[in-house]
């Protein structure tokens, strides 16, 4: 079979991480010829990395055009710092590469439609790395909505709800993109882990879309009293300062189907981690933070504290696992499970190379990357002006109307 | 000891149910001399109830301002539909009547300036009667709160999710005022259950205040399809008929020091009840649903899947109950827990009582009744307006600065 001469640009945390969990060990489908990072240690660890992989040792760069430019790479994984997501993968489009971009959201309107009108130019393959489109639950609630057991769908909410205070504190050690950001912006600035399951299960862009949003910040917390909390531990340049990215902030979206969506990115306190995915439906929901099913049957006007009703319900999306999850987590392997993020990481790259190496259109393509992404800047600037409503643009130019549903795997 | 002469405008499944499940149960506090309802059957079955209880027949009308105007009445309690509230309770005050207001929201921007206005010129004992305000997970939360354990509060959400379709589409028959709401209106129409004590918790009016709300609906889709799958049995008239009310409304409010509320109302989709009290801190939270407190000892950076983290803290709000429940709960009776709602509308009662008798200041008053009614107000403006920003009035007139703490109970 063949395979994909795959190039990484950006080897932090999450390039090095999938390198090493995942994709040395899908070589049926990969082979990582060219190595990119600003830092030339990430790039020695990765190519040994590769190396010790059984893989011969790949071309390595501190220029990501040299990466380009290289006849031996046929698709690059662009997983650089979020600033860079957009101008390298024009640059990656415009050589002719396909392009795996990784997740984050976008700093302005005209760079999403930069990456659309880049992508119409090329029509190379561009897939939007969003791993949380291939994670079990999503997909049990999915494929449930699919086939008609919670009725019609009028609302989805999701989060990003995870700690992130330890991170980005340690952002500079660590080299990471995060600690600017939420030094300086204050938006929904990580939407598409709770966002793009939600939209593909909403048909956006193919049928429906995203209309308009209004976004709203509470006041920044959580890192200032973290440091200080820390300070004895903590990088000196951080204690006293304000960070301005609010600690909670609520998106909500109104979709041209009247569905509303609602967003929550919560970082910087204390809590577990959860993305909350939840589906809203006239015969019954799903929440994901409790695994809990909830249909017509399960109503009962006699309670009233909510507890009992969570610990009656609590966990049964288990019941419903046989009779709907989708065969590509009813057929996963342990090594698959073990490998990253709980299995959706190696899903989702083997079906990126699947639909690569078909030729076939990609399950997650450049329409839903800018509408996802653009939800970072739309918010920045609902928020800068009191939770004032956003016009979302259009990205396909009227063509949702005639696109026809895509779902990431079969259902 | 003395006893509040009491007269009880509106006699339907609110005001009679408070009747017979509290108010003659707590005669050392109440006596009831007066009874005014439009349906004549209704004011019957609650005299029968006042004279079975022990009590001598108490006067009864149609006309509320023959009530008002009877010297054998200390106090009203207003119970009658929402869009009477603020005339009656006006009219009340007028009259030097005390009064218990009934919680619902308002209709305009005008008539919460009107009940402030009125109780100003007349300055009778006003209570709004949000009895969640009493509920025993809100008081431990807030007492928690109030004792520093979450660190800096930084967001409260809320919710009214209950499934009142049966309720609402049988608003004919039970004549009851929710049908021509649901009908006729889209926004958050009923926000006190939730705001309350969260509005409580955050001091507003008392240090701090509600500045702007938006508010999003999603379409209508909850009432029409109950109708159609209960056509058999269902009102003719409403067969077909589409109803205004989004299913799920959101408004997120940012008050003055910085901090969110978001609010949700839930109430024509099938779900079970939940109030969904959330409180977030710098050091923790506290989730009614499952009741779980979490603290910055629970921080677990492990567990991704967020089941496990509901599984490993659910319920565990019952371990901080020794220490922080306020006392009010922990010496509540069995009778009393008995009495409607879990207890909390026997407390609340009681409460009014204690203040009216004692000439204390009321422990929720007009400025809490004006500011969290006229959100379904602002909301409804807002939903109208695509999501917009409403500035939401500061009824104190700039009194908040230097009004002090007020809780509803001891902490």
């Amino acid at each position: 079979m063949e395979k994909i001469r795959l190039g990484i640009i950006g080897l932090g945390q999450r390039g090095y991480g999938l390198l090493k969990d995942n994709i040395v060990k899908l070589q049926e489908y990969y082979n990582v010829t060219a190595l990119c990072d600003v830092y030339e240690d990430r790039i020695e660890q990765a190519s040994k990395t590769v190396v010790e992989n059984g893989m011969e040792k790949p071309f390595g760069t501190t220029d990501y055009n040299e990466l380009l430019m290289r006849d031996d790479v046929d698709a690059v994984l662009i997983s650089c710092a979020w600033e860079y997501h957009v101008p390298v993968a024009c640059a990656a489009m415009k050589a002719g590469k396909a392009v795996a971009l990784e997740v984050g959201g976008a700093y302005s309107v005209e760079d999403c439609f930069l990456l659309v009108n880049t992508w119409e130019e090329t029509k190379v393959p561009f897939m939007f790395m969003e791993n949380c489109c291939y994670d079990k639950y999503e997909l049990l609630a999915t494929s449930m909505a699919r086939k008609g057991v919670f009725g019609e769908i009028v609302h989805c909410s999701g989060s990003y709800s995870h700690d992130l205070r330890e991170e980005v504190t340690r952002g500079k050690e660590n080299r990471h993109y995060r600690l600017r950001n939420y030094l300086n912006r204050n938006c929904e600035n990580y939407p598409t882990h709770e966002l793009g399951p939600i939209a593909k299960l909403l048909d956006i862009n193919r049928g429906n879309r995203m209309v308009s949003l209004v976004s709203v910040a509470s006041k920044s917390c959580g890192m200032e009293a973290y440091v200080e909390k820390h300070k004895d531990t903590m990088n000196p340049e951080l204690i006293g300062v304000d960070f301005k990215q609010g600690d909670i902030v609520h998106t909500i979206i109104t979709c041209a189907g009247g569905e509303t969506i609602l967003l929550k990115l919560d970082t910087s306190l204390p809590r577990y981690y959860s993305r909350d995915f939840t589906v809203r439906g006239t015969e019954g929901f799903y929440e994901q933070a409790p695994n809990i099913v909830f249909l017509e049957k399960d109503v009962d006007h006699t309670i009233f504290e909510s507890t009992t009703s969570v610990v009656k319900h609590l966990n049964n999306g288990k019941e419903y696992e046989e009779k709907y999850l989708p065969d590509i987590w009813k057929n996963i392997t342990e090594e698959q499970i073990k490998s990253g993020h709980g299995g959706m990481d190696s899903i989702e790259f083997i079906e990126f190379a699947k639909a690569y190496l078909a030729g076939e259109e990609m399950p997650i393509d450049v329409y839903d990357a800018a509408s996802w992404m653009v939800i970072s800047v739309l918010s920045e600037k609902s928020i800068a002006q009191g939770g004032a409503p956003m016009d979302i643009p259009d990205f396909t130019g009227g063509k949702w109307t005639m696109r026809e549903r895509r779902d990431v795997v079969p259902m």
